[in-house]
């Protein structure tokens, strides 16, 4: 095969494949179940399943939330692709032990339809499935793959919400309650300011200028609310938290903050983003009671960021706080 | 201030303090010391300390690996620029419990003599301070700016190891131990498929073609052994592998793996690269105790990928496994 782009890759058709077989290796607690595209833990657990998935291309999302305190099963699709209901179907049973089975999904056509089948086929096998969607990005009301707001980065945190609720030893309708409370409390907002390339396509899937960023753009390039001039990072955070602090009333509350990367933009960029969105948080009078700051949701080699607040109560705060072990996200 | 390039900054010659500073406000059991630029653990520990350092651009590294279990402190040059003394002494005094201090340095010209300064000075005012080197890059025999093989993503694992020996309770002549023994056992070699950009110069030091890579480019964008046209995951898996197999025998040993970005690679293709090294590997009858894949060790957005291995014994293993937690590590 030639490659002629830019990545380290083998056949562009095997990427998905290819990176869950690389995951399974390297962290061995987790089993990669071939052609069906399912990582999921490798002991099933006594206890309400959590699970996710979607297209590939924004790792760790998912399959590196796959772990002790997050979720059970991740399945992937194709790279920005949903994965069809055979697949989903497949994570259910690998995870149910009998206590039933919440599917976190993010708000895209293809992902609704395709997990909603799969709960429909679960429903056959007297497998008790619920569904929570995280519709966190403030940035445009619908988009080219959702009616609705578009799911993103703040999936991160149902994640951990909703596997910590679990592992607590909750039942389903209480896990389902949590990470519904958390999907209210999450607002997102991003922007992006290179294209990514998908390995079956080779090229870009659009162009930005040479000083353009686009505002609000979603993380497979749809598009945003305002192509402009590339920005000072005091300047991002403000334009990205504005239009978030408009939707949510976070003010006098206390929040988790997540400052994400898209997969190009180096972890020094995000960390300088992160003081400034926190110097303009600490003027709002709203506390921040943890940060993350990393590449959590990502979309192939986009260059961009996203800022997420999540409020908190008590319940959230210890949910959160709660150790967790997986690829992308351990907290001890 | 103009930005002309795409980067989420504010002044170009603030990037290093405001980074050190997003990453106090995103780790509140660290601490920032404005204009030395040093990161260290709020609170001494009464214990041998471990520092490192050196120029930024390298994110996570070093300031990311300061926490429980790795590194006391972390003191920051400029961008891709090697700390003064007077930092790093500030580094030392903030660190040194009364048990000694391990200085930890990549083999740059400029960080030998300047931690080596350093040294001197802590020596008059009675600090006892041992230093190790790490030269783990077997790409190239001498560099741009090292006499010897450069210290690259290596680095890490002796941060692991020295900092897990010290938190035991260990002296410093014994962490020195710990932290050589994890150096001779330790070799890397990279490769770099784009330049990448310094906030304060804007545009790309030197320039790859289209379909052009660098086998053993170093972390600064100094020269490797070849360019050459893209290649698969397979074929830079065996590229790498071959030259750090051909330097050590890793034969019928049990090794860590790390596999590294540079900062602009996906995770997706860190994966793929991984089952590619884990397969060679595996038929080289090395086994593979513990793996970590991302981004550790990386060269601001540089788009590419390094590979090091670090033979085990008994010892190494348990330094490995222990606890750590860090903003760029945790192991649970």
């Amino acid at each position: 095969m030639e490659v002629n782009m830019k990545k380290i890759i083998n056949e562009p058709t095997k990427v998905v494949s290819e990176l869950l077989k690389g995951m399974e290796l390297a962290h061995p607690e987790l089993v990669y179940t071939e052609k069906l595209e399912v990582i999921a833990r490798r002991e099933k657990c006594n206890k309400v399943a959590v699970i996710s998935g979607g297209g590939a291309g924004h790792e760790p999302a998912h399959a590196g939330y796959v772990g002790k305190g997050m979720l059970d099963a991740a399945i992937s699709g194709n790279v920005f692709s949903s994965p069809s209901p055979d697949r989903i179907i497949e994570g259910i049973k690998q995870t149910d032990a009998g206590k039933g089975v919440l599917m976190v999904i993010k708000n895209y056509s293809g992902d609704i339809m395709n997990f909603g089948l799969a709960k429909d086929l679960a429903e056959l096998e007297d497998i008790e499935v619920e569904s929570v969607v995280v519709r966190d990005d403030v940035a445009v009301p619908d988009s080219t793959y959702s009616t609705g707001r578009r799911g993103i980065a703040g999936t991160v945190f149902v994640h951990k919400i909703a596997g910590a609720k679990a592992e607590s030893g909750a039942d389903l309708q209480e896990v389902k309650a949590a990470a519904e409370k958390a999907i209210a409390n999450i607002r997102s907002m991003g922007m992006a300011m290179t294209p990514c390339i998908l390995p079956a396509v080779g090229k870009p899937g659009f162009v930005l200028e040479e000083n353009e960023i686009e505002i609000g753009m979603g993380i497979h390039g749809e598009p945003g609310v305002e192509r402009t001039t590339v920005k000072t990072a005091k300047e991002v955070a403000k334009i990205l938290l504005d239009k978030i602090l408009v939707d949510y009333d976070f003010s006098n509350s206390e929040v988790a903050l997540l400052v994400n990367g898209l997969g190009g933009t180096p972890l020094m960029e995000l960390y300088i983003l992160n003081k400034e969105v926190q110097e303009l948080l600490a003027e709002q009078n709203i506390k921040v009671y943890k940060t993350l700051v990393g590449n959590y949701m990502t979309a192939l080699d986009m260059s961009g960021c996203s800022i997420t607040l999540m409020k908190l109560d008590d319940e959230l705060k210890e949910l959160l706080d709660a150790p967790c072990n997986t690829p992308g996200l351990t907290i001890n």
